[in-house]
């Protein structure tokens, strides 16, 4: 059965019946994907008001009202508690398992986040005939700590993780145009070039995923990634939180046009 | 002294030394101007959500830790206790005062919401030639009730309030095209046209402000308004609200640029 062209909902109805557990990379497509972060309601106002601060790496999909796992703008029929792939949980910082569903573990104070992720960019970017290297290379996009600091809001702090994929200048100027469409799925680049103008020290080293080959007449081209908001969440150490494991994103009911901005 | 053309910073030491306490139009042109919402942090959460949710209605400018009058985003020298022209204090929703300083009234669990207001975006139609009625006619913009929902969030609940400008049809689609470009100032027009297609019955009577003339060949323009976060709060009845007098906004440090949208 061909998941690449079946609508979010449908995805998400084999998602709830466990007939789909892997990654949703390429499922669905057209559908926008988000990544999960599941709080106690109180850090949910600091946080809240940390992505809205920092709308690049947190770009904000959907909030659900404290308590309810129904992420009522972008996917009313789904459940949150049943309809991500495979989750992981965290306590006190530490990831102590990596659940199937979140029936047992689903607080009465629990608020969920979904933010943007980078699939809706890089669909983007490979419409309008942009290399995506990672994609070629069939390895995960490289990551990055990086010298630049998020706005803080309440206990919520930290430096920016980016990704990166490497472009000539031409193809750098096209990205920006292209991305920038896209204000809900991290936008455009935070920066072109020089990777130690961010504190990144070795391009081939990076602090997640894979190492990918930046060409000759290439340089690399980074984005606020979605790892910034997880990074900051457990920097706080939280008596538990919930995400998505990573690849594994909750797939909505939105077309990636309707994350285009005005 | 021309108040015109100094500087955000500069008209808000006029204001906090009560050398200036009457309507902020018309000055320190170029810097954004906000409303201001401030409420008990217990109703934060669910107000920043609602903005989250009715961004064309509640574009969000800065919004304050819980307790400190400083907005660090937009005036980080700013005390918001001191730096708007009039204030007005509402308990259980009903008006009670007016007050020239919130030095007697803030509360260590104040949050303050700062959130975007039309004179962005009317100076950009005036820039670009085009016609803002009220202005000519020195008047107030009327603004409607109308039948479009806002997205709720929490207790936070209620229709749209929106504003009115007569326009050609030629002039309504360049307004579509500069208004586009500022998102956190209430952004594209929501409706054109028929007013009894968004619940308005006579277009000239409107709900708040002044009626202006619709000339033949005009149609009548709506942009979403930020009475609408005031007649949301009001109607929840919280223990203690302040705003700003109409008219008389918060001065930022911003520029009308700074708020165009990627």
């Amino acid at each position: 059965m061909d998941m690449r062209h079946i609508s979010g909902t449908e995805l998400r109805k084999r998602i709830r019946r466990r007939e789909h557990t892997g990654p949703t990379s390429g499922l669905a497509l057209g559908f926008v994907q988000a990544n999960l972060v599941v709080l106690p309601q109180s850090l949910a106002f600091d946080f809240l008001l940390f992505c809205q601060r920092n709308p690049k790496p947190c770009p904000i999909i959907d909030v659900t009202e404290p308590g309810s796992p129904v992420p009522t703008q972008c996917a009313p029929d789904a459940d949150l508690r049943t309809d991500v792939p495979r989750y992981r949980l965290f306590r006190d910082g530490e990831m102590v398992d990596e659940p199937a569903d979140l029936k047992a573990l689903w607080q009465l104070d629990a608020v969920a986040f979904l933010l943007g992720c980078s699939f809706t960019f890089e669909d983007a970017l490979l419409r309008a005939g942009l290399p995506v290297r990672h994609i070629d290379a069939g390895c995960n996009v490289p990551m990055y700590r990086t010298n630049i600091a998020c706005k803080s809001a309440g206990v919520f702090a930290g430096p920016m993780v980016v990704s990166m994929r490497p472009m000539t200048s031409a193809q750098a100027i096209r990205a920006v145009q292209v991305c920038s469409r896209f204000p809900r799925a991290h936008g455009s680049p935070v920066h072109i070039g020089d990777p130690g103008a961010i504190g990144i020290r070795d391009i081939d080293r990076p602090d997640f995923g894979d190492p990918v080959e930046v060409r000759p007449g290439e340089m690399p081209v980074f984005w606020a990634c979605g790892v910034t908001p997880q990074a900051v969440v457990m920097q706080v150490r939280p008596a538990w939180c919930i995400t998505h494991k990573p690849g594994h994103m909750f797939v909505t009911d939105w077309r990636d046009t309707d994350l285009e901005g005005e």
